[in-house]
Parts: structure tokens; sequence; C-alpha cells
């Protein structure tokens, strides 16, 4: 049985997005910090080179990943990564409503009963490989549910000053988590790993 | 001629306090993580027991600190730590005015003409060691000032929801930092070294 994860970058003081979601060039310095290509399958979104050490970190759990949680949102500002997640795995997409002109397929599967249904979902396509979940909001309402395993903070070092932070309004808080049980230096980044408490 | 630096124990999404100054429990948990002791000068404030690693850090940093600068507000809260700062050096005390029945010592010195008189006096006092600087208002006008050489965030594994953030109100963001010139992993806490970008 695969684990429940998400993460994301963040800045030294605690945020995924600067003040009216500026920063992310400051942010996502670390994509292009060094020469060892993550490949991407998106026609939209370019490989991104980074440093060897967190190459080898994210090559590892992108190879343990079989399925990914997003929400419509992302979605729709992504255009659908042109067609499939950059990830290279089928994508679930929790929505109000589903597009009507989009069936499920391969790439995208459409759900609308709620996160526990959507990670089910995930599960369900994942088999004993990991199920990401991505997007803030996703993040913040997994954890509250309950179905979250697993955090990966990627620390950059810059000061945004204000913004969105790490799980906006989590209505659970404080929450504990074990670890990091992982603490890779990139160039540009520190990656770090966490599990929640249970 | 030594680095001026601040730090603080922060959560996980950006916290160094929670709502309403709640939280200090779980973000200083791990001053009780090891068996390690990290004496204090101070009769009001125990020793803190850490994990070997987190103890070869900060007796290596409090080795190299000679002398402190801290705002009034903390002073009075503190009760001037009963006589003495924990960390056994001069402290200088930034305020708007001077305690009438307190003459500069050993134990504290007082400026009232602003935070690069502050640094000016604590580094005369510092003379080859190090000079730090505590308490987030403290912290945020040293960076803007420019006077700031490095940053250290003691990462923890929690997530508050709300508080105060590292350098909150930064007149000056984004800022962006080399590093992280140091990582060590202790029992419960990350601790993170940052080079302030000139």
């Amino acid at each position: 049985m695969g684990k429940v994860i998400t993460g994301g970058t963040m800045s030294l003081d605690g945020y995924i997005a600067g003040p009216g979601d500026s920063g992310f060039d400051l942010l996502f310095q670390w994509y292009g910090s060094g020469d060892v290509e993550i490949p991407s399958a998106s026609p939209d979104v370019p490989p991104f080179r980074v440093s060897a050490a967190s190459a080898e970190l994210i090559k590892r759990e992108y190879a343990d990943m079989g399925a990914l949680v997003v929400g419509r949102h992302l979605y729709d500002l992504t255009n659908a990564w042109g067609g499939r997640h950059p990830l290279d795995v089928t994508t679930v997409v929790l929505t109000h409503q589903r597009p009507a002109d989009r069936p499920d397929d391969e790439n995208f599967v459409f759900v609308t009963d709620g996160i526990e249904a959507a990670v089910a979902k995930a599960k369900e396509l994942a088999g004993d490989r990991d199920v990401a979940v991505n997007g803030g909001q996703m993040a913040r309402q997994c954890l509250e549910a309950g179905l979250l395993d697993e955090v990966g903070v990627e620390l950059v070092p810059v000061v945004l000053g204000a913004g969105t932070p790490l799980f906006a309004d989590l209505g659970i808080a404080p929450v504990q988590f074990d670890g990091p049980t992982t603490v890779v230096q990139g160039t540009g980044v520190t990656h770090l790993r966490y599990r929640v408490k249970r």
C-alpha cells in the first residue's frame, strides 16, 4: 500500500506564494539550479534542471508515484498541462462539476464527491504506489481529513515577507509531525520530508 | 571581526509564535529533547537538554558569542532574566528611555538612539566575537538596516496554522540569502544557517 503525500516549495518565512501570487520566480529558482534534467510528460511544461542531490531524491520519489490528486483550480489554471501532467501519471481532479466535453481517460479522472472520494480513486489507480496531492487547498483538506501520510517541504533561502502560508486556514492546528525523515541539501533548496503523527 | 547573527525557532509553516502568543510549548519542545545540558547563566532560566548533535552546534556558536542585542520588550517580559542573560554575555538593550534605577554594568547596557547604535555598541563589547540579535522586531530592523550577516532557523515539525511570521512586516522583502551554509539534524529540530547576500 502506497503513501499519500503532499509537498511544496516554501520560502524561509513559510510562504508557498508571495503577496498577490508574486514571488514564484524566487521560489522556483531551484528548478534551474543544476544540470541534471527531470523530464516532463507535459507538452506545455519544460523539464527542469537541478543539482545531482536534488535529482536523485526527486527521481526516486517520482518513480514511486502512482497517481495524483489536484483541485479544479489548478487543472484550469494550467489548461490541463496541455493534456498530461508533467509527472506522467493519471491525475484525479476534484471538482464541483465535471467538464462537459471531457470523459475520464488515462490522463484525467474527475471526482465530484469530495476529498475522501478523490483520494480513494487515486489510491485505486496507484495500486502499491504513492498518491501525491497537489495544491495548498487540497493538501489542507487531506490533512484535516486524516488522509495524509507525509509532507515534503522544499525550503528555499528567500524571505517573501507575506503571502500564502503552507496549509493556510488549517482547521485542526496545531498539528505535529515526525521527522524530518529525510534531509537532502540541493543547490538553492533544502528537501525535508515529515511523517504525519498517528 | 565577528558576525551579526539572529535566529529563532520556527514552525514548519513559518511562525515564531502561534496565535495570541500560543504554541511555545510545541515550538520549544526540542529544548528538552535530549540529554546534553546547555548551561544557563540566568538564575531564572533552567539549562536546557538537547541531543548531542544540537548541543555540539549550539555550544560552538555560544562560545563565539561576544554580546547580545535585545529589545526593551523582551528585557521587561523576562524581568531582565533575573539579572543576567542565559548566554552569559553583556546584553545591549535598545529602549526609548533607559530604566531610572539601572546604570550600565557588565550585565546590561542601555542604548536609546536606534538599532545602528545598539549593534555598534554590542560590536564594541564583543571585540572579535559575534553579536547576536534577539527578538523578531530587533532582527527585522537589523536586516532592514543592512546590519545582519547571518540568520539561523531552528525548524520544528509542527504546523501552528497562524501566528507571528519570521521577520514579520519586513519593509524590504523579498530578501535572498546564501545557503544553508550549515544543516544539522537534532532530535525534534533541524538547525539551518543562512548568510545574508551582499
